[in-house]
């Protein structure tokens, strides 16, 4: 990082398909003055999500994302200096800062951390993926202990957190991944009960065998065919909290929805509710006081995956919506 | 009625395709003898539901129909004799009587009705239908004061009390109905703000303009293409009752979901549940007391359609999978 110069990597088109390197471009910016109520930053992690890529489609939860302009995505950096009355040189925060070295942001945008080591759990456990999890899962889905919690995605940043905390809860838990690999790990080293690989086809057998009682939970991270293939399993009064859609995010918009909805929602009383880990926000201290407990106590595994250089940022976003991360992916810019 | 024949309808073949009159058939059976425990009904009015049809497709929250018995379906019938301790000749029941003119029921399986003028308002605003759209609306809908309520199937039995409830209640009513005639029905006898002809083609148009500040509740009865066009209309947070799925019943089984699910879910934080009315009967009396109190004072009109002849019940089923109903319709035995 040259301390003169603000890389920036912009998002020169919207992708119509697949989203490619084709589609952003590195290019040097000015290190930019920060206004009245706005904070400068050093942006030292940023996050990647598949939400980034949905953001490409239009205005959800959050505006949509415009061409030639810096690529949006939340990090962690530290203040090089403030106009804004509560934040000063050192700390450290937690919003949209782009992909960028430098960014001017408001500081009601805003959230500050506090300086734990190492400085990256503030992106996995305790930050949205950890929170996301936590709250989707205990909020929306209400495992009882002895149910039956199945997670798609379940190597991912929240789906690995997801199925350890239903664990914790006394459920028996099943993950669907991609490759015999992810599988493996799922049950040996983060205590799933069984794992699907959803790449060998079959889902629907295997998740029958995987869940012999049915599903109680299902949290989704993926919608589509695997969607389709829970909602015959489900147990009556079953919960589908819905987290996500990857399945939907990366190429054509999908041609139709699953089937079974809403008939089986209605004859098996199913609740399928979405849910953003912002509206949770005012629960969050006592989130972060169970994650940090099952951590430190080593009943939660922390597993991330950190990719050092800004350049490396869409490569790094590209390979997530193919499935090649395991836990929480970040750039060390 | 002749006194010592039992006249019964039986399903001869489970559909492939559209309900059709071949598949039923009129026949005379014996005036069967109760057992103990169980109570020698007359049936009085049988209720038709599109739900019959759905029965057919297999077990849900009833067993699946056989083909070669009689054809199953609720109805309001006075006990002949009994067999059975707290029942005696004389009193009025709710059970499943099937389509005949007598049946024998375990009393386990019946619920005693209070004796009322009209007594098919048992079956209608006092009965499943009536209570379908309350606690359908109320528990699972929750709308509030000033928000929009949008049902399909609108002039339906269920629907019309749906969409009456929530004017109570201080809601934008929308309903959605087939053909013109029900459409201006909705509007000028029952007090909806707007109703959506679905025949008439361009239903997310004419939905976006009669739901101006989008849609806080939808409750739906018929899934499919209505679905897929409320989904995107819906505010955040907004609630959708799945009450059921009438486009999915007849014919073929559907191809496809409603786009949207899960993504638009998700976004929105919107809460998809189904319900059976079964599950609320703890909460009967409350219900029957409001809905009993709107009816009187003129706050709520009950719609029947009510159809002579036992012999009639097939047509007049596939009639109501048609939409030739309007309001809650019935064989008077």
């Amino acid at each position: 990082m040259n301390a003169n110069v603000n890389r920036q990597i912009l998002l020169v088109e919207k992708p119509a398909g697949k989203l490619g390197p084709e589609h952003f471009k590195l290019t040097n910016g000015a290190i930019p003055e920060p206004k009245d109520g706005e904070a400068l930053l050093r942006v030292r992690y940023i996050s990647l999500d598949a939400a980034n890529r949905a953001w490409m489609h239009g205005a959800t939860y959050r505006s949509a994302i415009e061409a030639n302009t810096v690529m949006a995505g939340g990090g962690i950096a530290e203040v090089v200096s403030s106009k804004a009355p509560g934040l000063a040189a050192g700390d450290l925060v937690f919003g949209d800062t782009g992909w960028q070295d430098y960014a001017a942001v408001p500081a009601k945008h805003l959230t500050r951390m506090p300086k734990i080591e190492p400085m990256t759990h503030l992106l996995s456990i305790y930050g949205v993926a950890g929170l996301t999890a936590y709250f989707g899962l205990l909020k929306i889905g209400k495992p009882r202990n002895g149910e039956t919690v199945v997670v798609s995605a379940a190597a991912g940043s929240v789906g690995s957190i997801v199925g350890q905390i239903a664990k914790i809860k006394g459920c028996h838990v099943v993950g669907i991944a991609g490759g015999k690999d992810k599988c493996r790990w799922l049950t040996s080293e983060l205590g799933f009960d069984a794992a699907v690989d959803y790449k060998d086809g079959a889902i629907f057998k295997a998740l029958r065998a995987a869940a012999p009682k049915g599903i109680d939970v299902y949290f989704d991270n993926v919608g589509g065919d695997i969607l389709e293939a829970c909602l015959p399993l489900m147990n009556n009064y079953g919960r589908i909290a819905c987290c996500g859609a990857i399945s939907q995010y990366d190429g054509a918009p999908s041609a139709h929805g699953p089937r079974g909805v809403p008939g089986l929602i209605v004859v098996k009383r199913l609740v399928m509710q979405g849910f953003i880990v912002m509206d949770f926000m005012a629960q969050r201290d006592k989130a972060l006081a169970d994650l940090q407990a099952w951590t430190s106590s080593g009943k939660l595994k922390v597993q991330e995956d950190v990719i050092d250089g800004l350049e490396n940022t869409p490569k790094a976003l590209i390979g997530l919506l193919a499935g090649d991360n395991r836990g929480k992916r970040m750039i060390r810019v």
